[in-house]
């Protein structure tokens, strides 16, 4: 995002404001690895949270002072209690707080008072619950922001570091440590997948449960773990993200080092209800979520399995070069499964070189199949494995391994499984293996879980993980593009919006959009305001042959359905009499619209009808679409969005991404489109959106694209500005 | 399928098809529950196939005599073992065949010899091994169609019967008897499936596998199943289909009393080619097995877990009434998360009637939601869920019931558990869990799989489960649709075919097409053959201008291209030159073309553009194509197919689905499209299909669709036949 201006910070503010950060920063540290722990409403009854909370912390082994806060009790779990926090006597970094709602306050008065750097806010009843829970919430945060102290909550279920380690959740179950750090906006759904990864492959560096995010969200996290190399991954399940800017750079930021994997719950409408009234946020529209992901390069997957099938690859895999499969099996069928998937992933199986393709055939039984998928043969040992994986993985055109393997007669589990962990050992490319079935292939599976080597039931999941790590390399390989700035009219817009704001337009009349428009370099019909008949043949003369004349009035939307809008226009003398039929038109039909007068346009040539539009999401700002026009977009929906600011390359994705892409490449004997033109005008839009916030929507419809290097013309557009 | 003529059969004749018929049931039959079963060399040495599989028939508990066959053995394992099948005192209704592949025949015949009913040939190396194992498997068909004796294979892992019981494959695990019965074209496959479902809640009425399918085929198991009550759900992998019509009319059958579930491997082309590697086999194209498949009422799934998922919910569950879901859960995110599955699968959510809200509002904590998902809170002992069950299971609006529990503080996992399973006991709706977790969840798991309960891990998985169930149960109330016939002119059609032969075409030109078209009641415009401009001119005036002109020639298939088409002409006098041009344009580009004449038509006025298609599947046979025309077609692929006949619905059906459906609707304001013609259309190219089976290949492009009443009209047309 380049901005106009740098924001003028004099020396002094400076310095607070980066002390400001670096004890934001601390009280993020402090959630994970805080020196001292403070229970706040810690309770000698075990059914209790505060029992709950105080045991697990303690059982996590958590090497630092914990201190129970109890105001009516000495001593708890056989450690000293304390009636405050402010009765400690060492320094509390971190408070996690189980009183009940109103005594949060207090509690929170407390530990600003002690210097405490985060709290987490255990407590439910805030936002969540109604007005008054808001309002509450608003004042815990009101008293944080002030101390500079941090905090998670209200409403969650806590955090886990297995680094650390400290288990300050009360879920009760600490994860296998390893590289997935799992952030969920949902509290229970985090602990039934803890509570599910304990008989799987996955381990955990950190969790959390970000409860109502009054304060830490999950952009805070990707900014913290950005730089935290006990995080390979970071997993998370979101409703709504609360602050899309902070997202947007956090994402970008954090994805460039390591993967950030979303399941974003809500994506149909009839799920976005149901979060709407679980969790009271507002989420933005789906399609802003969809662009926000790819342009941060977020991995969106679909289900909670391919949430975990990717976190597991990522956390133990390293990356692809390309978008190589290499299938080695032992039986046919699952192969063919492992192929289509591929296929529909888009990821390619080449045949292996010939120098490979001879060396299989030295190995391998005649009816065994060379090409990829390499199929090996039910009866294969694990010595037969170990020799083709050796062949495969010494050609350097081998992609990504999937090793699949059923339970035949003289298949060695075990043995096989170790062959898959050697081969990995000096291996660069990604090796994943399908052990398929049950009690058969238990020891193996174990085997290649303790050699981080992910194992999925089915062959498909296995490939959609190995799609993911490719999806996420791909990004990392892009280049970022660039926001271009253009030499534009900024000061015309200024004033166009000064006079629509004087005069109280929230939609702008044609004339003026197209000035706007016009202004940031966006070609437009040439035209002009014509108050008589007279002046609008002169203005037609002037312009050329054909015209067209379109009424303006702020009172009017649909022009052509009220007579306003006369084409094909070919001489001075019908120009004359179509701006006289058009008046009484109007006049008859509108009686009350204040006729501005009449605009006379060039008649645009026609070319492929495009469509450049702009919306405001509650979350991501200002959104842009592209799609071709008509029946394209009101009917097929085929469009693509992009959210403001674009870069170059988003521009020129955005015109090859559509379905309908082929017909600007030039198909049934047409010439190519010009698309340098369409990403011009979609680059320009955007400079325009960042440029006056105060656009609501603008609509380029059409926008006709001519042959290459001929260029587009907006020969119709519509501005509605936010009051 | 209304046939013209019934067969003529003589009363002799037809007894003799009986008793045949009998038998091949018989021999069917003789797989599963056979009076007695011979092993074909079984073998003394513990590590061959030949005592593995006499092993597993004896430990399954089969009940009836077992024979091990071997020359050179007086015993095997404690039972009296036979030289050959001749030489066993009492009939032999079942041989398992596991002698190397030159000693299959003798062994066929002996069998044959013995009056045996079915035998099981595991020996590989027939045709998947190229032509003479391909000559050798025919051989072994003659013998066996001779005698009346069925077989399954070769190349194939037996059979097993959980009901009999019956292990007579080699695979070691013998399932849970349940309503499934697995049929796969991949024998590793379904070994592995067996090993996993050891862990899991699946059972198993059957399992085949069908190896080379030399005789007996996935379509021969559903016709013997459909009246099979072990059978309460076909689950089939399949790569591909040897007889396309026997399989409609079995699916169609079954699927009428039973669901089949299909994973039909190598949708993709390069699965198609991994598919064809590993059996040989010639797959049809994708489209024609997705029309058969939904011609049939059989569903069909992406993924093999999808396919053991919906697999486990028809083995355990009634079919819904509609496509209505309530969701009753412990916590929100995982909730949303099946809100959006829901959504994506087309389940409905509707919010509960209001005498329910009522009573959810009485049981309920006020922070509950009570919408649909009826979310009860993170405290929800098996108390409240109960309760809720209660008055969710007694409001006639509630659909499939979803269950969904995390573990959390207060969750009764076993005892909410046995809610649900007695919440199943009196209920006609479908009931699926989702207990989310792994240990914390195991004991509520086990005790649902104990009650006939299908629990998924992850919510979309029960949704997709569900889902599955209700597309079925749409299609089983869907009444079947006609082949409705036309009167419609047969001979001359027949005539221009007979010409087309004669003459060694194998493309019709325009002319011709446009009689057979015509001939079938398809509109075409008016238009006759001339041979001089004369004759054109006064064609021309009798048909009423304007016209279009267009060289006829078998030699010009591109007739634009080289100067042979002229549309709009308004005169005789245009007529005239228009036809000087073509010959002259023609006769100067491709001089060596026969120009049978220059046809002239009626210009049709414009309208909508669509497609209508036939084409040769080598499977199915005639595939049916409709779609709008130009790119519609061509880069946006947005077509449906069905497969020939096509019933009334069928095409009406065709006219709904495709994306671009509303542009026949009516959209923009323009009328709607005679959707009434175009399903006329479609029907009678399908009986043009269905009545000359020479033709190759229909297009009617574009078929010009006019506003309801109005009809349609095939402007252009191009059929090729087979040669």
């Amino acid at each position: 995002m380049v901005l106009d201006h740098a924001p003028v910070v004099s020396a002094n503010t400076r310095t607070s404001i980066n002390q400001r950060a670096g004890r934001a920063k601390r009280g993020l540290q402090a959630l994970f690895a805080p020196g001292a722990v403070a229970v706040v409403g810690a309770s000698r009854d075990p059914t209790k949270l505060g029992s709950l909370i105080l045991r697990n912390i303690r059982r996590s082994g958590f090497p630092g002072p914990v201190y129970p806060i109890n105001p009516r009790a000495r001593q708890i779990q056989g450690l000293p209690a304390y009636p405050r926090v402010t009765a400690v006597p060492g320094p509390v970094d971190l408070a996690v707080v189980v009183v009940p709602r109103d005594a949060v306050l207090p509690v929170i008065e407390d530990c600003a008072a002690r210097g405490t750097l985060a709290a987490i806010i255990i407590t439910a009843g805030f936002r969540e619950s109604g007005p008054v829970g808001a309002a509450a919430e608003e004042a815990l945060v009101q008293v944080a922001r002030a101390a500079g102290m941090r905090i998670l909550g209200p409403n969650c279920l806590g955090v886990i570091d297995t680094l650390t380690p400290l288990n300050a959740s009360f879920a009760a179950r600490m994860p296998m440590p390893n590289g997935i750090a799992l952030v969920s906006q949902s509290g229970a759904l985090g602990t039934a997948i803890l509570d599910w990864s304990a008989a799987r492959q996955l381990g955990f560096s950190k969790f959390v449960s970000l409860g109502n995010e009054a304060d830490i969200t999950e952009s805070d996290l990707l900014d913290l773990w950005e730089t935290d190399e006990s995080v390979r991954v970071a997993a998370a399940y979101l409703e709504a993200i609360p602050d899309g800017g902070h997202f947007r750079t956090a994402a970008c930021r954090f994805n460039r080092r390591r993967p950030l994997v979303v399941l974003k719950a809500g994506r149909t409408e009839a799920g976005a209800r149901a979060a709407t009234s679980h969790t009271g946020a507002l989420a933005g529209s789906d399609a802003a979520y969809a662009a926000a992901f790819h342009q941060t390069g977020t991995l969106r997957v679909d289900t909670l399995e391919a949430l975990f099938d990717a976190a597991l690859a990522f956390s133990t895999q390293p990356l692809p070069e390309g978008r190589g499969l290499t299938i080695v099996t032992n039986a046919g069928g699952p192969a063919v499964v492992a192929t289509d998937a591929a296929s529909a992933e888009g990821l390619t199986l080449a045949p292996p070189g010939e120098r490979t393709r001879q060396r299989l055939r030295s190995i391998l039984p005649s009816s065994a199949s060379i090409t990829n998928p390499i199929d090996i043969l039910g009866d294969a040992d694990a010595r037969r494995y170990r020799q083709v994986l050796e062949v495969v993985q010494a050609d350097p055109a081998t992609g990504a391994i999937l090793t699949i393997l059923t339970p035949q007669l003289k298949t060695e589990v075990e043995e096989t499984a170790g062959v898959i962990a050697a081969a990995r050992a000096e291996e660069s490319r990604p090796i994943v293996a399908s052990f398929m079935g049950g009690p058969g292939v238990r020891s193996g599976v174990d085997l290649l879980a303790r050699s981080g080597i992910p194992n999925y039931p089915f062959p498909e999941r296995a490939v959609g993980a190995l799609a993911a790590l490719a999806r996420y390399a791909d990004w990392r390989r892009r280049p970022p593009g660039e926001v271009r700035r253009f030499t534009v009219d900024r000061e015309r817009v200024a004033a166009v919006l000064m006079e629509a704001r004087r005069q109280g337009w929230s939609t702008l009349d044609a004339y003026h959009t197209a000035a706007v428009v016009a202004a940031y370099g966006i070609p437009v019909p040439r035209g002009d305001l014509a108050r008589d008949a007279e002046e609008a043949a002169r203005l037609a003369s002037a312009i050329g042959f054909p015209v067209v004349l379109k009424v303006v009035s702020p009172d009017i939307i649909h022009k052509s359905e009220v007579g306003g809008v006369r084409t094909g226009l070919g001489t001075a003398e019908d120009v004359r009499r179509a701006f006289t039929e058009i008046k009484a038109a109007v006049s008859r039909k509108v009686p009350t619209a204040r006729i501005e007068g009449i605009a006379v346009w060039a008649m645009a040539p026609p070319g492929i009808e495009t469509i450049v539009g702009l919306a405001l999401d509650p979350t991501f700002g200002h959104l842009l679409l592209f799609g071709l026009g008509g029946i394209h977009v009101e009917i097929l929906r085929d469009v693509t969005y992009r959210l403001v600011p674009v870069t170059d390359l988003d521009a020129e994705e955005m015109t090859r991404e559509i379905r309908a892409a082929p017909v600007l490449a030039g198909t049934r004997g047409q010439p190519p489109a010009d698309r340098a033109a369409i990403t011009a005008v979609i680059e320009r839009v955007s400079q325009l959106a960042v440029d006056f916030p105060v656009i609501r929507e603008l609509d380029l419809n059409p926008l006709i694209v001519y042959p290459e290097h001929h260029g587009a013309v907006a020969v119709d557009a519509r501005l509605t500005l936010s009051v």
